[in-house]
């Protein structure tokens, strides 16, 4: 399965598992007596690993820094997002599901409503939802060798990718950000940008006589609503051209998600991705299929990385009760997974940045760490929460997290002699 | 009093205080029987900050490393001295006192003896205290549309600083740096630096003139004292020009400080600078008065930064029974600000740096950190000194804690999505 040499003075080379519990941090929450979802979760298994392994504390970029799960993901997987993430659009447009490969120019993007004398009268075309799909998929073309494919989100917004030859991100919005404003001409902002900025414009020009014309902006103007017929785009990134995972960690990896984002990202890093069946995403999203197939796919591949996605949806709903269950079930789960597993596999277990319950959205707090391995020294840490974990022995950055898990597994280069 | 959207999911916007005890940190001292200041200290407000926060251990700029006072705060306010220390001249400038401005040259400089035939005989002028602010005064004079400005230190120590357009700091010292050599003529180590060169010798040529004949001067020959002749300029630096401190974080934010190096980082910064009666940086200051200003001060800006220099003086006394005591009365100041704060504000304090009692100087040893504010887990650190705090969770740089404050007073901005 992996064609390099054995490190660690000729030991064996393990295979490698690292779980990602998306928004896992917390903090104290009144319906749970104050304490933290974690803390107040049945959780022997997680329990069961701290105990075993080495423990700590990890800030996904840097302490105190509010990651996104797209910049700590990059983080988590040796990837610096300070070198590479290049904004919002190029991994918009991956959660959307949408495939993007490295120099795409991708857009964050609204259907807006512009009216006779071409003015902005709603940025959000009246959040309309019914045939968003339709509209987006009308505006997939070809102008001058670049090929323009757009794809609905939620309600009003959709992203925009442009492939081809001799692109930039280096364009201005066409949105104006506000009503009351015909939408902007996109303008180069260096020279290398003048043919992407003039396609686009030709874009612009054809898609607002689609749009126009749709049938879906026929019917909402008969029914007095707003149209979708202005694409207004914001935000624009090239798609990194990022080393292949395999390439910069010498594994052949896959990716267990059903998020498309991360998804996305393990595309892009040309891994096997996998969504497993029932793995929705969601609180009730199927943990045990989910974690299963990680154990079996680490039996192919030297790496898997597995997104489970329930902690962070509660925590953006503020539901503690539910955080903890789903933690309850995914502890259980992880136990079916981890009696499955190769004795001699590397375990990790991490939140991708905190989503406290108080706050409905993600925090700068670090999150809980715990790292399984044969032959390691455990720490002192013996429960895994964000209060215990600072007993352990790590505190470390998302950066940090492959370079310990490769030494683990016997797959670390020296640096020196 | 803040324009900005907000941030964490639409949470309320805390304020924040910071506490910068100057030379904070310590070793063990015999006079208290092997414990540090700090633990000796009845400190029981240091101590419910710790058990009801976070805490842990800083290195103002990394581990190890010896910070000034000037590159700690730098650190602490998130610029980094790396990138923005030019040196000492500056500091040492804004130290005396000297408004200083973005783009200016500052040089450390010394009244030194020139005999008859040009030589310096010496580098001290015999140290000369009295009357070394009229030298310093006769100095300030402007040459070709640069402003020259002089201010004496401590004896025989003073400052230049330079002001005008198209200088530069890339220039040679006018110090032999050594007894029984001629000043030099200061020297462009670039082409750009031509200008600062020719204008800075024009400067002191016409100040060996000024000198010479200045009262001072003529009273110490009567005398037979070494005069004080020529100015001995080194470590030329060139102001930063810092990004202001409400553009760098997106909060006003003011300075309380007796001390004038900090005060003047703090102008720089654009930050509202007091200098609360009875607060003197000296063993005697009004801590009381410092720590309610802050307070109130708490209430009109949304950051305050607070340095206390007493403890600082302490150390470099070697006094470690006054460093204790300067604690106690610290604290029993913190209780009363803490009473008096808006109940959601963030509070931290911490050291600049450590200033051993047995060294009589900085150390690079971590000094203690506390962090409270509203909602966050506390850790298991339940004391606030040197030892103790390695119970928290944080292992943590200057630089990182205005991120840490900035989360959890609600006011980052996510890294990605």
């Amino acid at each position: 399965m992996n064609g390099r040499k054995e490190h660690n003075g000729g030991g064996s080379l393990h295979n490698i598992i690292l779980v990602v519990l998306d928004g896992l941090g917390d903090r104290p929450c009144g319906e749970l007596g104050g304490k933290t979802p974690l803390q107040a979760a049945f959780r022997p298994n997680l329990n069961s690993l701290m105990r075993n392994g080495q423990g700590g504390l990890l800030s996904p970029i840097a302490p105190g820094i509010r990651a996104g799960s797209d910049t700590s993901h990059l983080s988590l997987l040796g990837y610096d997002p300070q070198k590479f993430y290049t904004g919002r659009g190029p991994f918009e447009a991956m959660g959307l599901g949408m495939e993007v490969r490295g120099g795409d120019i991708a857009f964050r993007a609204n259907f807006g409503t512009r009216d006779a004398s071409g003015i902005i009268t709603d940025r959000r075309a009246g959040r309309l939802s019914l045939g968003n799909d339709e509209l987006a998929r009308s505006l997939n073309m070809e102008i001058d060798g670049v090929r323009f494919m757009v794809k609905e989100g939620v309600e009003h917004r959709a992203a925009l990718v442009m492939r081809g030859e001799g692109l930039s991100d280096k364009i201005t919005d066409s949105d104006p950000h506000e009503t009351g404003r015909a939408p902007h001409d996109v303008a180069p902002l260096s020279s290398e940008a003048e043919f992407t900025a003039k396609v686009l414009n030709k874009f612009l020009r054809v898609s607002r006589k689609v749009l126009d014309e749709h049938p879906v902006n026929v019917q909402r103007r008969k029914n007095g609503k707003p149209q979708g017929n202005e694409l207004l785009l914001r935000g624009p990134g090239m798609v990194p051209k990022l080393t292949s995972f395999e390439e910069q960690h010498g594994m052949r990896a896959a990716c267990v998600s059903a998020i498309p984002m991360i998804s996305g990202i393990g595309g892009l890093l040309g891994m096997a991705v996998v969504k497993p069946e029932g793995a929705t995403g969601t609180l009730e999203s199927n943990f045990v299929s989910k974690l299963k197939e990680a154990a079996r796919l680490s039996r192919e591949y030297d790496f898997v990385l597995v997104n489970v996605k329930a902690t962070d949806v509660a925590g953006h709903d503020g539901d503690a009760l539910a955080k903890k269950n789903a933690i309850e079930r995914i502890d259980e789960a992880l136990g079916e997974m981890i009696r499955s597993l190769a004795s001699e596999t590397v375990l990790a277990v991490t939140g991708d940045h905190a989503t406290p319950c108080s706050l409905k959205d993600h925090s700068g707090d670090p999150v809980p760490v715990v790292f399984s391995a044969p032959g390691i020294l455990p720490d002192a840490a013996i429960f895994f929460d964000e209060f215990s974990a600072a007993a352990g022995m790590w505190r470390i950055r998302g950066l940090d997290v492959m370079n310990i898990l490769k030494q683990m597994a016997g797959r670390s280069e020296k640096y020196g002699a």
